[in-house]
């Protein structure tokens, strides 16, 4: 194992900010490589614990292909504390969320790129795709003015992304069940994962690390498609956001079990032995990442919840109830909550106090 | 002048959260209708000041058209104190920029709209049209669930922009100069105002309330024109986004000289009597607001600016210093800061220290 | 039940800020009085719900004497959210903790009214010291000029406390017990509630509500004893902090039960009919608020819990583990924490991503 | 010159947080010693461009004395950024003032030590006074887990400061004048600085840095002359804040400025050859640190001042309007702030939106 130091940014000392990458070499140099990263959003603590069991299963295996891992991979957000807590979330000068600022080179881009090798084989097209790749997240740290101080990170961490065929965003959610975002191309990769809830995902860019990771490829070989090469397929490559669980919290023990589906996954692409590792068996709820609708708070209250991330419910049932002790004497001191459709509740804000409007819950839709 | 109450949400507690709109009511019912509202980003004050010297020009004038104005509009980023400042720019909650949550209804219903109103008059089509808006809002409205916090405000304003011809959403820079958003086919009308610097912005809904305003207008008016209606042209409902100078400052004597601009722009459009005010004579700099270019800080550091904003800037000219002490004995401590190109400067960033990313500087390219 | 809004403060457009005092009114005026509020500290809930489980009783019961009850009695606090989690501790703007900064007259003052009253019967004593303190507060809230934001609002609520003979000011830690501040000379009373641990205080007064209702009693009390007056004894005026649990969440079953110790508190005090209602029978922990230790986190990272709050822990045992992924290759990656003396584990930091010196763990030190 | 490293902290990851001290050697070794440190207040910048002015002098100066710097001594709170702003005042988990939490030994170790050196010469006194303060801060820092995140910094930082015979304390305020906190001992050594000006402070601990080096030697020397003591005098030691000017700026050419006063300093205690650098000619106001005195916000609402920092007022002046248009229509909307008494204004909220309570200003009541 070796490590590398990345500079990310720059303190107001103008000191450098730095995150570490751990390289696992792989035995056999032709076996896919994995990128894997926690913590982009600052409170989503779980993957470092998760990379954690990882680093141990690593000592006792045999990895065949490469694997580069970057915990705590945002350290401006992941000490940005405000009371005990981690806001985390968005650069707390700008607003902008730290996963919405990765870099896409643009349909034209790959489409031109396509056109241009359309005569090559498609080995040769993923090498210099994955090159071209590089060249131009290499060209947008160049002129660094143009780039703000989450794009400097991102980008930065996109190197080593884009060196991988397999790249897992550690997430979590706020208080929530554990679920995963698959390219819809990639359904059956979902299997290994020890995610209960599925979202597919079409070949839209919105600017996190799983869509920068799989649009490229799935957008280059639908060109290659439309442009007739024999060969265009699915991609290779993918990309998931994997959502531990809650915010907030480390669970060792249940970081070994969420390692052993990523461990399983590893193994069925071949960078681990095969067979090395096996999914738990587990029932996976699939939905399109359409119906993963929020649902804002109806009024401004202390919310007590009636049931628990993971949960199924019912249109119309009480899922909540909202305290409102101010009204007493004069309107209901206390709310009922009902669920205005079906579905499965994923996740819950992870503060009772809530103003009307904040995202008090996440359901998918069935 | 009546006074209105309007919640704009409810807090931790269930409390209302209200804004006051004061509505000025003008003599001649035909005559058009002026919105102003000021701070929807918290820390942008000058608005306010500005608002009292219209209030007291409305007090010795005659107006003949209606105005509806809410100051301090954004009581939630408003109050957001952190420290002496105002973080009052995004949702403190979920980073969202209160100034991108406005409601479109998108050009497919506007299309729609037009179809089926092509045998109308203009005036039929502006008032059917300006009804259709104001139900589209309020729809949106009655299921408050899909609504973040951030468009329960902006669209309960909008409830109230949408019945203005004429829409001013007063705003400031960091530390600024003056400059004003103007959508291109209204660019005559910036010369009343006291706006030095004029970007003149192109027909895309990017969030904000000047483009809420003016785009579904705009939209209508390209609908008619390629569906063949003879009386097709551009929008007599015009909306700006006004930047009155610096953040966290009143100035209650420049607010007068600003005051005055939009009483000479109310009088040209016939909301106070035409010749009532004039405009004053000044330079105004006119360019597209694609050209408005952000200077990302190269360094982390402590800056010194050697141009004030508003001035003018040569490519390759020093416009700032960045002093890094910590490097002492190692490298330079202090950096100069070139510009990538000529231009106006028109902002900088309002602390001296800046991290690497963070927006240091706005050109307007030349 | 009467409502009453009271004036805390003016934010920044002007608009007054408001707190609701519930008033109840005993049937006996001869009857001793109780003050309660709840969220001083903006993340601490879960008292606005023991005050609901309240309301319902007292619509159920004969109250004997007065009560009034502050619901969310810091609005300023318990709005300001960051992220999706509330920082009300302490003023954003100046960092002062909300709850350091009630008024005491000073112990020179109270030994001069002793000095003036000491000719007096205890009964006129205290009816005229409570009028004095009531004058006092009064007085610093006349020039308001020399007065912080949290003392305009903690004084108007001690306006209302000192009407009271019976303060219970509700808290709670951040993940934590139950537990209580007594006066010393209150202990026996601690056992109406049911707070599990209970911290015995002496009559120092560091700007807390408790202190700032008892310590001036307790002097006077003192004083009285020390210039020789016959009924001098333990003050009847007795205030309590009630800690309920963790912050940023409620539990309304949970409420009645902690509901159900106050009302067994206010019987036995006369405030409602003697055995109106009873405490629970449990173990009760009792230590001097001296011993209550705090742990600072020897090691940044995140930490994972292996007991609960309320769990006793013995000297050198492992109560929690630090994880250390970055170490991975160079140091251990997890480092057990051991108990540096034997108590009951009471609090522990509510997040797992833990800086080196923050407040990880308090202990009652047995 | 040498540069060390000082872990003053470990950060969620783990990973350490350090400071720089950049060591100057002088050439003589009998010669006194300097400490200085700039930005214990994230968002107090200047300090930082006076060490590179003095760095700039030093390099073509003769030292002879040792002098230690360390800037940007708070590397947390320098980088706790919110919006454009430094929120560097108060550890943003837990509220507490950076600038409150040095090490003070106490009254009772000093008074036994002074009893047990009373034989000795003061200048062994003074060496073994020096080495049991040192000794002293290196044992707090052993037991970790008593220490606060700003207290592990702090000690940190001391166990540099109290190697030095004159310490200096770069601050500024919010938008002030120039101000310096001296121990009324060394009043004479106030007229070297270039700070306008002067508060002159008691022998009493507050936690800040200027106290925790100076009052231990006042102490020492009060106990010595009680004890009998025929050395017994005012300290050699001397320690001072120095302010500035406003926050979140750097001015360079100011900083020579204050860059000479400092060096005036040094030179006259000889840390510099004597008449090296010479005071500036300007007129201080001396006062006692107990008549500067805060002027909180009458009203919620928008300030414009009427004089700048430094400025004189009378009593019963306009020194600032409070805008509050929200009241347009019921009350006056500017309202005139009044001086309460005649002084000079020092300092004032650094922003114009101000809710009732805030510091608005800060005079020197003479």
């Amino acid at each position: 194992m070796q490590k590398h130091q990345h500079i990310i940014g720059e303190d107001v000392r103008g000191c450098p900010i730095e995150v570490t990458s751990f390289h696992f070499i792989g035995s056999d140099r032709h076996a896919p490589k994995a990128y894997l990263q926690a913590s982009m959003h600052g409170a989503e603590l779980q993957g470092n614990a998760v990379i954690a069991a990882l680093f141990s299963a690593f000592d006792q295996s045999q990895l065949l292909g490469d694997v580069i891992i970057v915990p705590h991979c945002n350290p401006i957000g992941g000490n940005h504390k405000v009371g005990e807590y981690t806001q985390g979330r968005f650069d707390p000068i700008s607003g902008e969320n730290w996963n919405r600022q990765y870099f896409y080179p643009g349909d034209g881009w790959i489409h031109d790129f396509a056109e241009s090798h359309l005569k090559q084989d498609k080995i040769e097209i993923y090498q210099q795709f994955r090159q071209a790749l590089l060249e131009q997240v290499s060209e947008q740290l160049e002129t660094s003015w143009r780039l703000s101080r989450g794009r400097l990170m991102t980008h930065t961490l996109q190197q080593l992304a884009y060196q991988a065929d397999y790249v897992l965003d550690l997430h979590t959610g706020s208080n929530a069940a554990r679920y995963l975002y698959v390219p819809a191309y990639a359904e059956a990769s979902a299997f290994y994962f020890h995610q209960e809830h599925v979202l597919l995902m079409d070949n839209i860019f919105g600017g996190a690390l799983d869509e920068a990771s799989f649009c490229p490829w799935w957008t280059l070989e639908q060109q290659l498609h439309q442009l007739g090469h024999d060969q265009a397929s699915v991609p290779s490559v993918e990309a998931f956001t994997v959502e531990l669980g809650s915010q907030e919290i480390i669970d060792n023990d249940r970081a070994q079990y969420e390692a052993q589906g990523i461990l399983a996954y590893l193994s069925a692409k071949g960078v681990l032995p095969k067979d090395a590792y096996q999914p738990a068996d587990l029932i996976r709820h699939v939905a399109k990442s359409s119906d993963f609708v929020t649902f804002h708070a109806p009024y401004g209250g202390l919310y007590e919840f009636v049931i628990t991330p993971g949960d199924q419910v019912e249109q119309g049932q009480v899922f909540a109830r909202c305290l409102r002790v101010m009204q007493y004497g004069q309107q209901p001191v206390s709310i009922d909550i009902h669920a205005p459709f079906s579905g499965q509740f994923v996740n819950q804000f992870d503060s009772a106090a809530v103003p009307k409007g904040a995202e008090l819950a996440k359901f998918l839709k069935v």
